[in-house]
């Protein structure tokens, strides 16, 4: 156990930006900002090791730590220039929960502590604010109640208690606001709060300062494992076994009196990336009133308010009056912050998140870290700041995550749409959104499973709306600003959010909403446009997202860096061309069953499928030929180039049949056959597990005349386009692969059926015949295969279906609960299972290579969009991903970070 | 390329019996007996390596080999003292195949070769029988034109060309039979015949002797290809690339007169194993009359012919005069083969299958070689030959083939069921079969492919049979001895025949037979008893077999020689006492649903699924505890001392509702809910693919209820039974299993249940707690695995399910397809896939140790009951296999022989 407490303030910090792990964010942050001479309170840090000894005692603090903790505290008190719990100067403090990640509002913070019936006289002294102290003692007794002391109620829908004491008495009183509570409104509180903590709990309020620190310091610590924390790590993906640093600090108060002010701000625009910067604040406040969303905060800055009273229909007149910018009301504070801001932007050489707290005109700093923005803010800064010579184009591009692409990449509405806009509220996190309105998180759940797009709508959310607002197709609230918690956690999830559209009248008994006269229902269809903050009643027409040119500039930084080619998975030219203009470089996997659906084919697909013979399938493919060559002579042209693989018919032949009556009884007239023929056909066909059945090549080779006809249709198309001088490059790839003399037999069909056509049409293609290994035995025999395949596709689909034995259509009954209780770290579907599935394609790879050394490797599963999936593909050695066209940038930003990164750690 | 030519005869040879895969097992025998100084016409042997190389040449014969055959053909010349070609005095030859097994009757042969126009003098002028002579010459040319010059009718159904001309001259003539043909009709037989050649393939029969040599070998080696030897090949599992060897032997004549004979004897008897000289003869004949059962062979010994009249009901006169044994028909040959036979078996150690020929009282010997035998006739001479000290227990153990125990371990008919014996046959082929008549193999084919049992009832049966005859539950022929093609062929299958039963009148077209009066049509019921040759009329009751001393000395023997332990798989206390009476030492895998489907027990399994909440599961649940406990106090008291290995729950829960409206409704009712209740959770259990659905452990772990209802059912049992003094070794496995979390959640649970159970009952019982391995993922995580499982049980069924993405229950399209395609060797759930499931089964076997040093290893897929598997299983180091009761045998002699083969080919 090495040092337990780190000391920072009055210019100088035991810690640094660098033991984020150790001192949680915010603790790495104050100690960084204090080392940098940036003002901020003293305090110290307890690390997270401790939190970790914590829990491994049983909830007790290791023995040593009272020691240091108190020594702590005192070089708190000399730089402060107060003592805790001295009724005649006293030091105050908050203690707050810090984890290596920011985890926003998921953990308990205390703050006023030191606060009793002695000390008061002390900050009513300092202060000379009699109403100010009594306050701050009634707001302490209630969060430290609550928290610390446990009376929170469970369900946010229940009234705190200490609420409801002050409830009744706002009541008997007939006030209206807190405001209007007299000092001797709030004594009472105090005493009455007291009592109820007696009557709850049967304890005392504790007054002993130490004994209220000591409660703190073991009430955030046991936050780390409330039930939030725990959901949100498990969404992020976070570490249980992490824990969390206790900071303890200082009070700086926000709320003392007018020229007192707290805020939060962005180095640079967080929605936009614009280089100004950006904030936030509220006269006479205490932080967590600007986070809360309580009160819609005032700008920072005069430009900022400026287009905040433009966008709010407020008069200049009324904004100077009510609204005033921090930089026209306390122009001196402002100056600080300014230089605050650019000092701390240099150093971390990054866009920050900055708190602030200004106690009669002093500005001191109460947070910085990186600032979470959207895709489109993380690809300008990372830009801008290269072209600033901040930092490199390794670093800019790993500032922007893979995953997040997606926001830009999705549509928008449609510009020429109609839209009936019945409001607009802020723009708190971009993206289009159309849903059924829903009035709380579980029904956002709920309905979301079911099926529906549903958009939350709440006056405001908390963090126990995670859930719902994870499911929900976007969020719309009344109240907060663009850093309230549904505006940072939108944003962080990369969902689409307007906040604090006042116009919104919300009653969630008769689960209606209302925007003067017009009145929304639950259910009814609303859409959000989190770029503009326009509320549209009804669904509205999206349109294709247009890539900025710092988005280009990001994505060629990508393409320097990454080895792995990108191809896309593409069945279509359409679907072909969109890919190839988001950066694809072939296709991965163009699924010929596809083509068999489409219009008029599907008879003749009928036709092939209940003939009794040979002759009579191959009179049906016949008919099928000049379809798929169609189809082939689009895409390879679109593809003009580049390889494209072409996988031949997959899926089991019911999966072409009706299975009703009715079309049944169509089928059968338009075949010439009897009703019972066709049934009988249909019988024959069911499978109990079509997934393991008759489907892959399996199909070839008891059909061998189907891989025939495929094989006729590409070599016809790609020798026709070849005669007319374009370059194709057609992969013939055998699907379902388990044993090495499956591919042969389809092998040997497909090179005399290459090699005819290119006879007949006298000329001559590249073409490579290969493999998709999707079956665990074709990993176990991957050099057998390998001597004879030219390429390897892995479909990791199916290879994670049969290497854990989940039928993906089946596996939603228990695989949410296995994510759940943790049995699996992520959905296999989504993130590759490394551990075993990974295991597999590496043995495939090793054995592929060591029996053909230029084998040519890919994979054209859905994991090939994912972006831990694609730094395995990485780390294994493939040649290529493949994923759908709009998860394109998404791959080849993913590759690029794997490539930095693992050869970064490979240099360690 | 070696030698390529042998020869033998005249007390020596160039070749011996270890050359089979050279020589063939016919050239290697007759080069052995040659060198043994047993009488054998001389000739040479081509060997299998020119057969290879005459198919890479594309059917041309290597350059040389025309001057090795002509110096061989010389040596011939010159021990038999005549000439190839002469006119004079004509060396006849014969012309065989001879691979390295057995394979009768499934290659060509021609017989007579060298006669023509100007040899014939010299024949007739040899033997004084001008008839013979010409009879010889047009068997010789029909022979040769039927297979050399390929004129033999493709199907058997259409007549052959020659005896169509042979049946008109004999009709008008008016003849009955052959016998009739004059020299002057031979004659004529002749010119037609050559004239039919000329006709039909526009090409002379070749009058010069060495042109028909080589015609004749080349006809030989392309019977190696020829469609039924090819088959016969796949359903032996013999090598296509072994090639024929091609034996010329000089002509000896069976059918030179009444001082001829011709036959086939084996050293002891081939369906008892006693040891008791047996054989058949034909006097005046060729060796194929035999073989192919035209005439009803007479016995070689007396006491063989004393019996065959009894049971034939001639008498002692008729015997005497109309079927004289050899011995005492020939007295002096017959002391000769006696001389010969003993001398052989003593030479060879094993039982032989001998053929040969008396040409004017003199014997020579065509052909010896192991003899096939039934299953008891092994266990008994490889006994009997241990006692008289000719072989040594390993040898002994080695001689019986495991799969075939099956012969024994089957029922047989019960003797006290009542029988209505319809006509005696020659008990050909020991067993019990019951089944529809079908009168060729086309039907015993499709009817069984669509479910029936059939017995195939053939006038006499070919080589073109082979598929029917695979396919019957048993062969009845009218036709042949019990060395005839039917009984042969049946004995090699282990299938029951009865063959050679005169009173039969069959009529193919009416598809009838007669017995009598009594007329049994297509689709009858019959029952044939293969050990006694009663053929009854419908369906007859079986027994349980009762297996003999020398059966379990030689069980007794493989014990010594295994290291595999053989448990069972049996879910009831009966199964568990059958299989303990074979030898079972364990059970290996209980399935514990079975006992889920029994009586009342169903009701409360239904409740436990509708159950809305964990309370009512609870509930149901707590009504089924009883019962399962029940089971497993009978289970393992009945395995007392060994260990029980339970598996729990495993199939998907819709397994056990009904999926029919009225029963639906039943249900309804019996549980007091409603029809859509019901029919809504019955669609809610429904599955895409069940195999890869919500079962096996993925059910415990969204219901844990239910494994701890299992374990208290066990643990319960296990104390109570200790309580009582009886020795209890419960193993509970925990069913597919693919991440170590999924097992450690099972396993705490398990273990919770049983020390508290202990702890109530209080009484310790040793317990195992391992898991299945039955999913791909499993095998590559194994080593996690291991760390925490106690024991790990191969689910082979399962794991080649997903490796090799098959579903047992769909896999029938394509499976026997790809077996006849050769895509795969065998059917992958029949004999262990050892490339690609073994290869997964031996990586968690290695990663399983390292982890868990004194890991228990088993298995418990049907592979655990299959030789070849089995095999796999002690070469890979597990530590017991466990099968169905029945197979307990033959998975204990499989393992006797893995440990002595694989000991043996290790120390060299």
């Amino acid at each position: 156990m090495g040092k337990r407490v780190y000391s920072f303030g009055g210019g100088a910090a035991e810690g640094s930006a660098d033991m984020k792990n150790l001192l949680g964010g915010k603790g790495a942050g104050l100690a960084e900002m204090s080392n940098l001479g940036v003002p901020v309170s003293a305090g110290f840090t307890i690390t997270t090791e401790v939190c970790t000894e914590y829990y491994k005692n049983k909830k007790a603090f290791p023995a040593g730590l009272d020691k240091d903790v108190e020594a702590a505290l005192k070089k708190v008190e000399k730089v402060m220039g107060s003592v805790f719990g001295d009724s005649d100067n006293p030091l105050l403090v908050s203690v707050r929960s810090g984890a290596r990640v920011s985890m926003p509002g998921m953990m308990d913070t205390v703050l006023n502590l030191g606060l009793n019936d002695s000390t008061i006289k002390g900050i009513i002294k300092k202060t000379g604010n009699e109403r100010f102290a009594w306050d701050s003692y009634r707001r302490f007794i209630q969060m430290y109640g609550d928290i610390v002391m446990g009376l929170k109620p469970e369900h946010k829908d229940e009234i705190d208690p200490f609420e409801e004491v002050m409830d009744k008495l706002k009541h008997t009183k007939g006030y209206k606001s807190d405001l209007e509570l007299t000092v001797d409104d709030l004594k009472e509180l105090v005493t009455k709060f007291k009592a109820l903590i007696k009557t709850k709990i049967k304890k005392n309020f504790p007054d002993d300062p130490k004994e209220q620190l000591w409660g703190a310091i073991g009430a955030v610590f046991g936050s780390w494992n409330n039930e939030r924390a725990i959901l949100y790590r498990k969404m992020n993906g976070f570490d249980d076994s992490w824990g969390t640093a206790v900071t303890v600090q200082s009070m700086v108060f926000g709320n003392m009196g007018d020229q007192c002010a707290t805020g939060v701000a962005f180095t640079r625009d967080p929605s936009t990336g614009e280089k100004s910067f950006y904030g936030e604040y509220l006269i006479n406040a205490q932080g967590e009133d600007v986070v809360a969303g309580i009160r819609t905060p005032q700008q920072v800055t005069v430009k900022g308010s400026l287009k905040w009273a433009k966008e709010n229909g407020v008069s200049e007149k009324e904004r100077k009056e009510k609204f005033p910018s921090l930089e026209e009301y306390m122009p001196k504070a402002y100056k600080q912050l300014q230089d605050v801001y650019m000092k701390l932007e240099k150093h971390y050489k990054d866009m920050q998140d900055i708190e602030f707290t200004i106690q009669n005109e002093q500005l001191w700093m109460l947070q910085t870290r990186s600032g979470k923005r959207t895709a489109t803010a993380a690809v300008n800064i990372a830009v801008d700041m290269v072209n600033e010579k901040l930092i490199d184009k390794k670093t800019a591009v790993l500032r922007v995550d893979p995953a997040s692409l997606d926001q830009l990449l999705h549509p928008t509405f449609d510009p020429k749409a109609k839209k009936e806009v019945i409001a607009k509220g802020l723009p708190a996190s971009p993206g289009a959104a159309t849903g059924k309105v829903v009035f709380n998180a579980e029904d956002a759940d709920e309905w979301t499973q079911k099926g529906e797009k549903v958009i939350l709508v709440r006056i405001e959310t908390s963090p126990e709306d995670l859930k719902g607002m994870n499911a929900a197709q976007g969020i719309l609230t009344a109240r907060g600003g663009m850093t309230s918690h549904a505006a940072v956690v939108a944003r962080g999830m990369g969902k689409c959010c307007v906040s604090g559209c006042g116009a919104l009248e919300i009653d969630y008994v008769s689960r209606t909403f209302k925007v003067g006269s017009l009145v929304v229902k639950e259910g009814d269809f609303i859409s959000l446009d989190g770029s503009t903050g326009d509320i549209m009643l009804g669904k509205v027409q999206t349109v294709d997202a247009k890539l900025s040119g710092n988005f280009s500039t990001i994505m060629s930084w990508a393409d320097e860096f990454k080895k792995l080619t990108v191809r896309t998975n593409a069945d279509t030219p359409h679907d072909a061309e969109v890919a190839k203009k988001f950066g694809a470089q072939g296709i991965g996997l163009c699924r010929t069953e596809h083509m068999f659906f489409e219009g008029d084919r599907i008879k003749a697909v009928r036709e092939m499928i209940l003939a009794n013979n040979v002759e009579e399938r191959k009179k049906a493919l016949k008919k099928l030929l000049p379809m798929q060559k169609k189809d082939f002579l689009g895409i390879l042209k679109a593809m003009e180039g580049y390889g494209v693989t072409i996988r031949l018919l997959d899926p089991p032949l019911h999966e072409f049949v009706p299975h009703d009556e009715a079309n049944q009884q169509e089928m059968a007239k338009e075949l010439n056959k009897t009703i019972e023929e066709v049934k009988a056909k249909v019988e024959a066909l069911h499978e109990f597990n079509p997934m393991l059945g008759h489907r892959g090549c399996r199909l070839g080779i008891t059909y061998p005349e189907i891989t025939e006809m495929q094989a006729q249709a590409i070599f016809e198309a790609a020798c026709e386009l070849k005669a007319k001088g374009v370059d194709v490059k057609p992969e013939v790839m055998v699907p379902l692969v388990g044993t090495v003399k499956e591919f042969e037999a389809q092998r040997d069909l497909i090179v005399a059926v290459a090699e005819k056509v290119m006879a007949q049409k006298k000329i001559k293609v590249d073409y490579q015949v290969g493999t998709m290994i999707e079956i665990p035995r074709a990993c176990v025999v991957a050099d057998e295969i390998a001597a004879q395949a030219e390429f390897f596709s892995f479909g990791t689909n199916d290879l994670t279906q049969m290497t854990f034995g989940y039928s993906r259509d089946d596996a939603g009954v228990f695989l949410p609960e296995y994510v759940d209780k943790k049995i699996l770290p992520n959905d296999p579907f989504r993130v590759i299972d490394r551990g075993g599935v990974g295991q597999l394609v590496k043995m495939a790879v090793e054995k592929g290579k060591s029996a053909r050394k230029n084998l040519k490797l890919g994979i054209c599963g859905e994991h090939g969009g994912d972006p831990s999936s694609v730094e395995f593909c990485h780390i294994v050695g493939l040649d290529y991903v493949s994923c759908s066209p709009f998860r394109v940038p998404i791959a080849r930003l993913a590759a690029a970070h794997a490539a930095i990164l693992n050869t970064e750690s490979k240099k360690k």
